[in-house]
């Protein structure tokens, strides 16, 4: 089989573990290389959503019989492990939608309170929207304005223009942990100690970092880290926000209604202590328990050995995609970023590049990636993306390099 | 089997569908009467959960590849099922993660840009915290009141009361279309028609209604109504949100990111048409194809049935419970009621009466029920409340009962 040439890690094993992967669309076997978009599940963490429909059902936190029980316990099992999985406490944990929300809890319940007329927010020209149109929203309502951090040449963030910005002493930086267009690793520990002794507070967004690397919330610093359930091969509808104790304690919830309130009366109320103070409504309580499956899942793999069999594949592709005649890759060097690769191909559209692979179930993401402000800056309108996962194999990553040939021929190129 | 007796509606038919139901917990079956707080799942849904995973998983939206288009068609298609079914229009339906988030959005996104200093807006005392702490929170911001409409002894509002708070013309009525403690099914088109009639917006909260009986909301007409998958057969992580079409354009979004925009600049940026410019990044898309199936499989079974069936087996949960010695039920009347019974046991903690039918599985909620005003209303710290589903059969009510009449054993009353 196609066992990663560079560590014992075994791909095709493990994607013999996602259903979806043993499907054929017309005889022909999916070759899933969107993982940055979302991840496809693996069988545990199927089950373990579907065991907790079929059988520990209850809504959690108000009910005293058995399925009750389960299901709370469940519920705030999957929290301590998740925690535990970045590094970060059980209380400093807090289940959201996705990351867009947990991005936007911070915007508003953070943001509205401590950035007024004229205070800086420093983000970068690589953040997905997620991470920039709620900061747009802030500083359209308090006056507040916008500065971008420069990036070099090769995609990577300028760290000198940074302080410039730093210099600015802005209420706010961020950034994302890994660029989901250029890929690039950047350096959130650097940019926390630097942000930090300008007295900013820092936001990471970890939406690609926390499938493909271990992550320690602790070690990096950040007040506030977020990531989304389904790219870490989790379900769909749960995200987490880690948060700084004394932040969190500050800040007023930013949903309210029931389960998050210690005492509601007629005229006003008041807030259940960490981190139920931000979870309002039922939580999405069964896909919590199926993102702690899909992080045990991914513990179980080896987090180092995923991270190590990732880049491999990384720089595979690169060396790969290197021999297509016309193509140009976006971003840095393989050493510089995590397990995706942006690219155009000349004389062809990245849409059309995407539509003829994906008739051969080749699955790439073309587009503006939700990135429109860094298609600008790379002068763009889109660009073409593999992004890879745990079961991604050598064959894989073939199957591209044959389909970019294929499309090719079908241009005339 | 225990066909209910007033239709032919075979319920224990329709409990066969549910696995949970087929459980046992130390050879004890289980009576689940808690459907108001989260409803259990119909094997139809789970298994369109399952392959939604196994199957048909891929980020929507944004992909041209096969399982791209498949999740895409299966969660648009969930949204015009979904709409369809309570009467509505697609690009008026959004998704959201529960019905508390529907309501926060309003509260946000309407409330902060049409309620001013000195406004008023009328809530009712049975309303849940879902349908108060946004408004209370809102009222602090920008230094709003609120009024509330006052009940009749019997749990019902009293709609000259609503009249009086009308004449003070409210910006918003905001109103729960069945009480979840009381049981009470408000006249939610008669408090549209006369709140519209004094300028009012009107905001409706369905969590209890759209499960137990067939709604229109176009023919109810409010501007908002809001409900939530998980209490309608459906899975967590989803919630509905409909408005109608000139508010919801006329709003400002609420959580912002990818996905909901048209184009992001660095400075600034344009949204979406509706429904999408409320659906900020990565919705909910399998929890939406899951409440799609749970309401196909709500209309299969027949939305009028569900709704005949779930009244007799109230009529006689409250004549049974009147046979319990020290009983008082909360609410109305079983004509003006949904399908759930609170009460008290004197001499009993509510508490304590839950945990002790819990032990023989009985699954009965007790608490606040998220209403802290109406208990205080009502003059209890808490009530307990037995709530009934599509699957409940006489026998469950008679384990009720018979369970009830252990606890009065137990505590020597």
């Amino acid at each position: 089989m196609t066992a990663s040439a560079a560590t014992s890690f075994d791909a095709a094993a493990v994607a013999a573990q996602f259903p979806i992967l043993q499907r054929d669309v017309d005889g022909k076997r999916i070759v899933y290389l969107d993982s940055g978009a979302t991840a496809q599940k693996p069988a545990a963490v199927i089950e373990t959503i579907e065991q907790s429909f079929r059988l520990h059902n209850a809504n959690i936190h108000r009910g005293v019989y058995t399925l009750a029980q389960e299901a709370t316990d469940r519920f705030e099992g999957a929290r301590a492990t998740i925690a535990r999985f970045v590094g970060a406490r059980s209380p400093e944990t807090i289940f959201t939608k996705n990351v867009t929300e947990a991005i936007n809890l911070v915007a508003y319940s953070w943001g509205r309170a401590n950035v007024g007329a004229g205070d800086t927010i420093v983000l970068t020209p690589m953040e997905h929207h997620a991470n920039i149109v709620p900061w747009q929203q802030l500083a359209k309502e308090r006056g507040a304005r916008l500065a971008y951090v420069e990036l070099t040449a090769d995609g990577r963030l300028d760290l000198d223009s940074l302080d410039r910005l730093l210099a600015l002493e802005p209420k706010l930086v961020a950034v994302a942990h890994i660029s989901n267009v250029l890929g690039t690793v950047n350096p959130v520990e650097e940019i926390v100690r630097r942000a930090h002794a300008a007295g900013a507070v820092v936001l990471v967004d970890g939406a690609q970092a926390v499938p493909q690397r271990p992550v320690d919330v602790a070690a990096i610093g950040a007040d506030f880290y977020g990531f989304t359930g389904h790219k870490v091969y989790g379900p769909t509808g749960v995200g987490v926000l880690h948060g700084r104790r004394e932040l969190l304690e500050a800040m007023e919830p930013f949903l309210t209604g029931g389960d998050m309130i210690s005492q509601v009366d007629f005229d006003g109320s008041t807030w259940k202590e960490l981190p139920w103070k931000f979870e309002a409504g039922t939580s999405p309580y069964v896909e919590a328990t199926g993102l702690g499956a899909a992080v045990e899942w991914l513990d179980g793999l080896g987090r180092e050995a995923v991270h190590a069999h990732e880049a491999e594949i990384t720089r595979y592709a690169m060396e790969r995609l290197a021999e297509v005649p016309g193509l140009t890759i976006y971003g840095p060097a393989a050493e510089h970023r995590g397990a995706l690769v942006s690219f155009a191909l000349e004389g062809a559209h990245p849409h059309d590049v995407a539509d003829i692979l994906g008739r051969d179930q080749i699955c790439v993401r073309a587009g503006h990636h939700c990135a429109q402000p860094l298609m600008r800056r790379l002068g763009v309108p889109a660009t073409t993306r593999a992004s890879f996962g745990a079961h991604t194999t050598r064959a894989d990553v073939d199957a591209l390099i044959d389909g970019l040939h294929g499309v090719r021929r079908i241009f005339g190129l």
